[in-house]
């Protein structure tokens, strides 16, 4: 049933950072050939934002790779967790999102991750199935089992504490919960991004307590956002959304800065590495055609092959040609919005929904991306006339046909 | 109803060393009689060992001051927090106490507290009442309200941590615990030792989190051991406790150093400040006559004004006359106990109730303080011959009459 193990270890190990240990790791898998049982692997999710990223996504692709491989994958719902608010954020002690937002966002996490898992294969676990279960007592008894100066150990808690960044007790609490779910689900391998190294070894330190051989820590890296600059986060606002369009997608993948090719190359697509080796080198491959090819498998993973290639030839079109895309929407304005057949161009850009607010337009405008019928517009106080038919272009891609009823 | 605010207070302050703050606690006393109003006194107790001794006692004889002020006296037992463990005994990550054990404790400590206390004046409250009721998500609130910061403030938490003695991470949440049982009695003060000090500002604080005026953080000093060297504890051995009989009372104080009779006139008795000057004055008062004024102050504090003369005259019989004192227990021997007519000595004093270990017999042979007849037994192990009506003596004040039946 299952690949030999050194076959496996080369899918397994692409595009990750740590593996604690791997001699344990190498271990486990020859038993799990031999006894042809598949290994546990675990993944946790906290659905405190309703989407998933091309970066968060990274950990759900290697925990596909390990089911393709026949392991078993559980996911885990942190939806105990995610209640209590979020640990990062001093001063903010009460839960920062209810529970039906919770369950909420779980829904949607998990019609995301379906494009990534086979649902039908992976055991879904919401970690309030034990965490609701515990009393005080029970907590003190879990918080027992680490020490302050373990804790203190994890890199941003040694920072804060020496820069004197408030550091709550309860953030201690988090990792433990974390490592506890592993105990619960008996993991064989936990997944996570670099940032959770820490977390994943609380999870080894109690199923050894538990009398359990502790659980593989496996860390994936982290991606930086399309500016290059940090990782790639939604507040930040340089990420790539798994249920973005097609053409928001490619033209996003576009825009990434061409000394990360390879890293997301490695990390955000399917491709093998002898082919990305191919696509990174400068002198056979010329860059404007590896961030395409870049682009179009990064699409390719959430929408499909013919997704891929229409929105690689839509992109192209419209970039090269200067061309007006093939479909543009008509915004129907109510005439109430007018006065003397004018509009506000802030107001006009929110109406359009390419900003959510008035001062997110002026500043569209003001950046210089926003052009009504090919002439661009630089002063955010003008109130355009409007003429049905009329073509609004926000930023490289987004366009509007006004249309008058 | 009430004295003045300045009468109050010199009672309340004798053997008092903090009082987070002074203004605030002015303030409340004052309101208090203006508004006669009782003021709310807390004073939590972990029944985790059966003994209180005159050393713990100190907070409660403070609790007592106020209730004899006629504010109220609020009693926690802290039924819940002591079946979670000693928080500073380290490795301990299991409970060291049974509920039952600790029910049994609460239930001695209240008999005990009663010598000191007016218990139908006094609302005894478990906290297991609350705590037992909390979840996982109550807690992480709780322990959100704290920062790590601030918890290492505490002196030994500070210490350990940088000479690497282990922290447990449960051992953070004990002083919110405490800190919690403010908020739900809704305590004006609370008592405690001088170790205690960050757990009642503590206490404090999550008080002003839940929108109320902050308990006043009054403390007591701590009392050494007879032996001058360290606080007095049960463990170490160097204690007096307060259901300890008469004669044992009294023999203990009059080992108390001369240099800590001050503090303990101050802290262990109900002399005045008057009296007290005057005792320590070895000008106006010989130190010995000093020590016994001690020692029956003492005795009469827990067992009245009678058995304080009758122990000080018994001890000065014992003493000064090297006298057998007027009761010696008979202990009957089994002739079972015998081989040959004789018996190991240190089974002996263990048989008698003297030791609760061979070694421990051993021990005080070594240290030359056992004597049958009067002689003193300098071999550990002789096998004495019983002759019915010897008396065995041990230390000081320790005699048995062996009888055989």
């Amino acid at each position: 049933m299952f690949k030999d193990a050194d076959e496996q270890l080369e899918t397994i190990l692409r595009g990750t950072v740590d593996v604690v240990t791997k001699e344990e790791f190498i271990k486990k898998l020859a038993r799990s050939v031999k006894e042809n049982k598949p290994l546990r692997i675990k993944l946790g999710l906290d659905p405190t934002a309703p989407d998933i990223h091309i970066g968060n996504a990274i950990p759900i692709h290697k925990l596909r790779a390990f089911q393709s491989l026949g392991h078993t994958a559980i996911l885990i719902i942190g939806d105990y967790t995610a209640t209590v608010g979020d640990p990062s954020g001093v001063n903010k002690t009460r839960p920062m999102i209810t529970y039906e937002k919770v369950l909420e966002n779980a829904k949607t996490y998990l019609t995301q991750a379906s494009k990534i898992l086979d649902l039908n294969k992976t055991e879904v676990v919401y970690n309030s199935q034990w965490f609701k279960k515990m009393t005080f007592h029970d907590v003190i008894q879990l918080t027992s089992k680490m020490t302050v100066a373990r804790m203190m150990e994890r890199d941003d808690f040694t920072k804060r504490y020496h820069t004197g960044i408030p550091i709550s007790v309860h953030e201690f609490i988090y990792p433990l919960m974390q490592g506890y779910d592993s105990v619960m689900v008996k993991s064989d391998v936990e997944l996570g991004g670099t940032d959770q190294l820490f977390s994943l070894l609380v999870g080894r330190d109690l199923q050894k307590d538990a009398g359990m051989e502790p659980q593989i820590a496996l860390t994936t890296a982290l991606l930086e956002g399309i500016d290059g600059n940090k990782k790639m986060s939604k507040s930040l606002g340089n990420y790539i959304g798994i249920t973005e369009s097609p053409q928001e997608i490619f033209g996003k993948a576009m825009s990434i800065q061409d000394d990360l090719m390879g890293k997301y190359f490695e990390l955000a697509t399917d491709l093998s590495t002898d082919e990305i080796k191919q696509l990174i080198d400068p002198i056979r491959t010329h860059p404007r055609t590896a961030k395409v090819t870049l682009a179009r498998a990064i699409v390719r993973r959430y929408h499909g092959d013919k997704e891929a290639e229409a929105s690689a030839a839509e992109f192209d079109r419209i970039f090269k040609e200067h061309a007006l895309p093939d479909k543009i929407p008509d915004i129907v304005l109510s005439p109430d919005e007018l006065k003397d057949g004018k509009i506000w161009i802030a107001q006009l850009i929110v109406l359009c929904g390419f900003a959510t607010t008035n001062s997110e337009a002026r500043r569209l405008i003001q950046q210089g991306g926003v052009s009504v019928n090919s002439e661009i517009i630089d002063c955010p106080t003008l109130n355009v006339e409007i003429k049905s038919g009329m073509i609004l272009k926000v930023g490289k891609r987004r366009f509007a046909r006004i249309v008058l009823p």
